[in-house]
């Protein structure tokens, strides 16, 4: 029998500040609520937190909107300056119609406005930026954690993406340390000798995704624990390997 | 504190076969081994045990291939009947390009080969359709545990689907019952007074992916539970709300 799998909410981390030590606020957020992380946990925390202590916010009134912002702007009723940090974050747009920008940020990842958000952030029409690189920010955190606590843990920063075809929006990792973010069924035989083709789960994004059912939008849930997953553990692995490589990809 | 969610393998369902009732399985299945559902949990069930029981096999040597199918099957190194049985399934063909064929199925889902399989199968060289109406399905499934267990459930048919941008497939939701597949943070106010915009979560799917965490693709785990997941109930919610209408979607 495989073993049940439990997701378990981080509550009570509070506002996130820029400068903050995520891994003190999240390491006692848990402790408040009579939790610990354990050796084999996966750690899923929200962008939204990583961003914030990593002091990625921006005020758009300090930006000035380029005539392209501008043009934007008018088609897709957002703010000109919004439209501006916008395009700043992003190295290629994949579309655009209706008044929605599907951006390819610098990161590689693909989203509407390049996940720049304006929601659940503190202090007026600042708004935030994804973290510069979401795989340094999980292994810093993963790193931090670990001295602290002595388990080895992996850990996986989500956001929530739109996706093509289907309706809503759902978590996926777009940072990873300690954790390989596919798991590979190719040339497997299946039970009945049937041998697999091209069967790559990416488990990383169904992590984040069952983590985004404890989470809600507005609960301030900022992390989850997964415990009981039997994970692949990698050093090296990263995010990055869930970007379908654009030469490869039908769709962009 | 949100509650925690767990997800519960169901193990020991043997090999199902055309004309078996699924329901009974399941919950032998469950009983076995001393489990049972509770209300409020939604079930999670793979389509392959959904498309088996409901006899939706095909021997492709009973198909007469048409010179479009033979003209694919060259491109794609795949038998020419299983791409005619894959064309008959299909409405609409969204990509065709390095010999991957992304199809419109007549349900209105887009997958590679209208999401027919040949993995999993036993019996030669038999191939596995999708359920013909997998609301349908899932509603009759939930009835059918419903009435044998007292208890008020949701079901959700998940399947195992690629999508762009990103590598590796993740698990979707293709039919359900008893739930709402979509929450809709729309208008609602964030912890800062800040207005969501067109926040709608497929929450479905995420429960479809969180389920894959204990099913594997070579395990014989054709179901999970997960509990505690305070979702919204709907008697008339189906999965066809998560198929993005083709007219206000970029990429069809």
């Amino acid at each position: 029998m495989p073993p049940e799998v439990r997701i378990i909410p981080v509550t009570g981390v509070g506002e996130v500040r820029p400068g903050d030590d995520l891994a003190s606020l999240l390491l006692g957020a848990l402790e408040a609520g009579g939790q610990a992380l354990e050796a084999g946990d996966v750690l899923v925390v929200t962008q939204k937190v990583v961003s914030k202590a990593e002091g990625r916010l921006v005020d758009p009134a300090e930006v000035e909107p380029s005539p392209f912002a501008q043009q934007i702007a008018a088609q897709s009723r957002k703010d000109a300056r919004y439209q501006e940090v916008v395009l700043r974050e992003s190295r290629r747009i994949v579309k655009m119609a209706n008044g929605v920008l599907i951006t390819e940020t610098h990161h590689g990842l693909v989203c509407a406005n390049s996940g720049v958000d304006e929601s659940n952030v503190a202090g007026g029409r600042v708004v935030c930026l994804l973290p510069e690189d979401p795989d340094a920010s999980a292994a810093r955190l993963r790193a931090a954690l670990q001295t602290a606590t002595g388990r080895t843990v992996a850990v996986i920063i989500s956001d929530t993406f739109g996706r093509p075809w289907r309706e809503g929006q759902v978590n996926v990792a777009i940072g990873c340390a300690g954790i390989a973010p596919l798991t590979d069924f190719a040339g497997i035989d299946d039970p009945y000798g049937y041998t697999m083709q091209a069967t790559l789960i990416a488990v990383a994004d169904e992590l984040a995704s069952a983590a985004e059912l404890v989470m809600g939008k507005i609960d301030r849930v900022p992390a989850a624990i997964v415990r009981g997953y039997p994970y692949a553990p990698s050093e090296d692995a990263t995010a990055r390997r869930l970007q379908r490589d654009p030469r490869a990809d039908l769709f962009r």
